[in-house]
């Protein structure tokens, strides 16, 4: 075991190891370019009996794993959505690490609580969440939607299903469009609502869920005896960055008494702009929410953050009182009893961190710069030849295809596109990912890492239309 | 936003707050003696516009927040379960956060997953877990037993409930004793099988399951139409830290065709002594098993440890391959697909650090002083007056209270206890915790903290007999 002194000792390595990483990440392929198999085969069959020296360790780590990385702080990460931390955000980890609590409850660590409440008050005032909502922290999205089900379960079967199971509830049924991201029908499986009750709501020319057929569709569920009690609205869906229209959503949701879950998981971070804040009309009648900080708001996965309008029947939902964690100040808030897991990691430092050193301010000339970024790509790549947009350009996602007009067999293009991602992620210079809507193969193209400049932008351009020429 | 030069600084800066803080941690309080709200009242009601000063936000950092921790690290942390790290862990998440990639499937960063798999075969080597079962890590022993029920439940009803909701499957009840942790009833809330399914089974004088009972309750529930799907024995008990009988509870399993889960959450990292290994008799024909890293195991929150027999049956149960997330290498393991987040942390590297610069044998030291320090703290205990042990003393956990002989009233005894645990706690040298048995406060001493020493243990009898002088 490592003395206090030789910590020390290896933490500065470690310090500069990280900045002379970051500093030098263009160095590296984004996309690890390692075959299946080669890092394990590198690893020992077992653990060691005696214990080895911490310098040959880091030397083996320097050596072994940043081949098999694929550089998610790289400028041109563009596959997926980026998950961006930023310096600010890596200070707050590494004290987090240091610290080595558990925000469980109240009492085993008050300021991990204290701060997760006023951070995701500041979150709140900024990002167009209603007054009085409350948050909380969670690891992804996925189970923040996941809890959003068992919560919108329990408020319809009046907690009945918590007690008793399912019995008279078998016919719940849960709307989203077809675009929707799959953690929805995960946590529908998981809650035990079943896939079959996951009802897909036809979407528009722009991806979007129609309401009109959502209303239609519930009615004609009603009437077969049907139990509907929750629509998730996507705000930026994962392929294309479609947004469910919600004021008309919510207004159905309202009519008939269900539950609205908004999933803004990527698209979340951009409405700190006013100009995209229209989109959020009528959160006001929904539930719960959420978007995640570690994607487009420079702070370190894990950091995804829920917010409910009634924060006592999530707890409802949720809490439970052992004798082993029995507490006498009940007027505290115990996040354990916000959601899933009881154990909790110390995550609202990286908030604190990166709002205060970037400012509100900062965060919105970082988006809006993404953003221009963005446009200023399209506009170059158009002007080439056979490109085209495959569905509306939202803030900084693209989807687009190269088609030769001489060719209009869709399986041929389908590969076509495919091959040109081979092509840019082989380059390691880019990491790009792909999609299909409407069954078409499109490349996705995401302008939204941290560090991106005009000159990664300019410079995948130019490699899309050397492949292409 | 910071430069790569500031973070470099800053970081600096921070390493050395880490290793002062970790030097220096017997001068606080271990538990935080703050008021509720003192924190929140330190922190402004809405983020800044600008953007702040790195320095000022650290020092902010340094003189608001270590009063609001509850030092999880400090020796004297004897309440709960300790959540041990070690300079190896806080090192490997110092990297983590610097490499701020997501491992969510393998080609997010082979490194990430096949450092995984490798550390998952290291520790299933070593501490009993059988030969031929697969490993993934979850954030907490919650969640990983949440994953074991609807893997149970799925197994059960042959993917009906994921498919089509409960319909038939209304009556599966699930076995555990009334011992066991809240998460098994949480989790089976959250999974829909219904907190009336869940059924406690007596416990022994020892706070043990009672086989035979458990036997009894399936045949009757089975005879009553009931659908017994899975049990959940304890090797290690929150309150007492009893152990199940797995051999016996292991062959009722295999004769009624229940799924078998472990939660070995704390005690699971003792299994790496041989003197333990019976404990896990019948494990072989059990279905999943859960110990957490993040307890006893040196290493930081969170990782959850978490093995299953046909890791075929867990990924069915769990995945889904959206168009967004397709790969072409179907012969890789994505780890997405092996529980219920998306995202997922690269927590594989803290293990790595932690058994290569302990080595197993270090680790095995490390136990077995802990262990050899609690029997020392109960021998110099009991040498006082009026004090007894509450249930078994196991591995290094102890239900202590004091009853001194001319006090009979349960009621007057339980708020005695009540009071010696405020009395230490508020010394600020140690943090206990109590809980109930047989309806009785007892104090809880758990001697695992990483730095625990014999000066430790002396002085909190020392202190212990002074408060009840």
């Amino acid at each position: 075991m490592l003395s206090n002194s030789e910590f020390r000792q290896q933490a500065h390595k470690a310090v500069d190891w990280i900045a002379d990483y970051l500093d030098n990440i263009e160095k590296f392929p984004v996309k690890s370019q390692i075959l299946p198999g080669s890092i394990k085969a590198q690893l020992p069959e077992n653990a060691p009996d005696k214990g080895e020296n911490m310098e040959i360790i880091f030397d083996d780590f320097a050596s072994i794993i940043p081949p098999g990385i694929t550089h998610w702080q790289h400028p041109g990460f563009m596959a997926l959505f980026p998950s961006n931390h930023s310096y600010e955000s890596v200070l707050a980890e590494m004290l987090v690490a240091g610290l080595g609590i558990n925000a469980m409850v109240w009492e085993t660590s008050p300021a991990a609580t204290e701060l997760e409440e006023r951070m995701m008050e500041w979150i709140g005032n900024n990002f167009g969440i209603p007054a009085g909502w409350k948050g909380v922290i969670h690891d992804t999205a996925s189970t923040s939607t996941l809890t959003a089900i068992i919560s919108a379960r329990e408020k319809y079967s009046q907690f009945k299903i918590n007690q008793h199971g399912y019995n008279n509830f078998n016919a719940l049924t849960l709307y989203c469009s077809a675009q929707t991201h799959y953690s929805i029908e995960k946590g529908a499986k998981a809650a035990g609502i079943g896939l079959d009750n996951v009802i897909k709501i036809a979407t528009d020319e722009n991806y979007a869920m129609q309401a009109a057929a959502l209303e239609k569709q519930i009615q004609n569920d009603l009437a077969a005896g049907k139990q509907p009690f929750m629509v998730v609205a996507a705000l930026g869906t994962t392929s294309s960055l479609a947004f469910d229209p919600l004021s008309a959503i919510s207004a159905i949701c309202k009519k008939y008494n269900l539950w609205l879950h908004i999933d803004a998981a990527y698209a979340g971070a951009a409405f700190v702009l006013e100009e995209y804040q229209h989109y959020l009309n009528g959160i006001i009648d929904a539930d719960s929410y959420v978007f995640n900080a570690h994607k487009w708001l420079f702070t370190n996965f894990d950091c995804s953050l829920y917010f409910v309008k009634d924060a006592q029947l999530l707890i409802n939902t949720f809490s439970s009182n052992p004798d082993y964690l029995k507490r006498t100040m009940d007027e505290v808030t115990n996040f354990k009893d916000w959601g899933l897991p009881l154990g909790r990691r110390f995550r609202a430092l990286k908030l604190w961190f990166m709002l205060r050193s970037f400012g509100i301010d900062g965060i919105k000339l970082h988006l809006r710069k993404h953003i221009a970024l963005a446009q200023h790509f399209l506009a170059k790549l158009l002007s080439g030849t056979n490109w085209e947009l495959m569905a509306p350009f939202q803030m900084n996602v693209l989807c687009i295809r190269f088609h030769p007009a001489h060719i209009q067999d869709n399986d041929a293009l389908n590969k076509i596109n495919e091959n040109i991602i081979q092509s840019i992620n082989a380059t390691g210079k880019f990491y790009l990912s792909g999609t299909r809507l409407n069954g078409n193969f499109v490349i996705r193209v995401v302008i939204g890492q941290t560090h991106v400049e005009k000159r990664h932008v300019e410079e995948l351009v130019m490699l899309l239309h050397q492949v292409t020429a």
